[in-house]
């Protein structure tokens, strides 16, 4: 029994070192960058995710349309891999791309639009120390985002004059608020699930009063939603049929729009396809050559 | 003129210098590594990726399910990022993974089952140099992966025996082929856009011979097409439906797949919707608790 145990381990332990490797490296993937900028507007400093695409020894001098994307420490390796991958010169769907992930410290602080307690089920959120609190920062957020952020990037990067602004949930509510509030801060806006619940769907609401029939809005927007109004019995899903019918209805001049729903998805796994559809739909009319 | 550039000049920079970066750094993601493989089997050095999922601290003898990808320099970097981000405690839709990625040498020669120089529109490749040759090597590369790449990494990597066989296009063939000729090698298969039309339809043929009504499969595949068989009048997309035609008709005792066609999607973007959903299907009944 010994004897053949110890023949088994022999012939198992030859073969695997028949195979051992030659040779172990570590594996790299295009590097990004974590800069801290001291935010005079948030009086704090944050921390900012930065990926370029590979540097293309043919035209050094190459410029690039960047992504500012929202709760980058959830999503910044996603949205850097599609970069990569979509922008590839054998897949060639959308052009490489700059993606700036912009990492929380305060989320809802900055990413509402108003300051409220109503929480997600239409109820005060009262304690006392409660997730809801601080909010209504949003409009500080966007011009750190417009006065700070931006001319660094713009001036420590070979960018070009296109930059989109993605986000889910409370960053898809961002997104939006952005698009109605600021819209030429951004060429392109993403918003996958936005939380429109926020306020007594005070974005939503917003929209309406904005975007009146006959405005002009030369501006591109996804937005998305999955299983969350299924789910829960939520407005969620009833919120972004609104918010689609608004923009179809009001028909904004310029304005160019898609919705897709996932009801297989949940909150969590939908930003998977829903950023690839995104800029899918954003770059939909670009091409390489 | 010359004062008021200069004013410019200087307010532009007292802006930027105010909001210069404090600290500039290198992002770390999950590292991969790098692993070269000196195999006898294929007569060669083979490079292998091997990603594993970020230390556990809480349970340091946590073992993992293991994807096998072919092309590993095409998708590598889109299926680790999907086994972090889905494996995530946040998202849960799929375990925490192993990615192992193969990188090609011969690539025409690993994925096809048969030598042909009958090339995708039916015709012979007589090319003296031909991008066909040589072919026909998978049996010898699927001996690689059961004996030599698999006993490397149950060795050194901290496995549990439910493994996945995932590729594209000839990627997608061998996934397909593995499935008829070694069921066994692997638990799940993942075909994206697999080449059926490789030597006269041969896989499709031998899937008819192979997978008779009242055989048992316990497996798991996932197999998809986009736009392919349309963009070029081709037999691709036929083919895809008469392999799932085939499946569901004779019905293998066992064998759980899931068919999806994405006619928005060229061949090279379809793999970012189908590997999501290849991974979605696949764990469709795992829960994390």
């Amino acid at each position: 029994m010994t004897a053949r145990y110890l023949l088994v381990a022999a012939l198992f332990f030859t073969h695997v070192l028949s195979t051992v490797a030659q040779h172990t490296a570590p594996y790299k993937s295009t590097p990004s960058e974590v800069v801290t900028l001291a935010s005079k507007i948030l009086k704090e400093d944050r921390q900012i995710f930065i990926h370029v695409p590979k540097r293309d020894s043919s035209n050094l001098n190459k410029r690039f349309p960047v992504l500012y994307l929202m709760d980058g420490e959830s999503h910044f390796d996603m949205l850097a891999q599609y970069a990569d991958y979509l922008g590839r010169w054998d897949v060639e769907a959308i052009p490489p791309m700059i993606v700036v992930g912009i990492v929380n410290t305060k989320r809802t602080r900055d990413l509402t639009p108003t300051e409220s307690i109503t929480n997600y089920f239409g109820k005060p959120d009262t304690a006392a120390v409660s997730w809801m609190k601080p909010s209504g920062g949003n409009k500080a957020f966007l011009q750190f985002i417009r006065d700070e952020l931006m001319p660094y990037v713009n001036t420590h990067y070979k960018t070009q004059p296109f930059s989109i602004f993605a986000g889910h949930s409370f960053g898809g509510l961002a997104s939006v608020h952005c698009l109605l509030t600021q819209p030429n801060l951004f060429d392109a806006y993403i918003a996958v699930s936005p939380s429109f619940w926020w306020d007594n769907d005070y974005v939503l609401k917003l929209a309406d009063k904005t975007l009146k029939p006959g405005t002009t809005l030369t501006k591109t927007i996804f937005y998305s939603d999955a299983s969350e109004g299924v789910a829960d019995n939520s407005t969620y899903h009833t919120n972004l049929l609104k918010f689609d019918a608004l923009l179809t209805e009001h028909a904004p001049k310029g304005l160019s729009h898609q919705y897709k729903y996932y009801p297989a998805e949940t909150h969590m796994t939908s930003p998977v396809v829903a950023y690839f559809d995104g800029l899918r739909f954003i770059f939909k009319d670009w091409k390489s050559r």
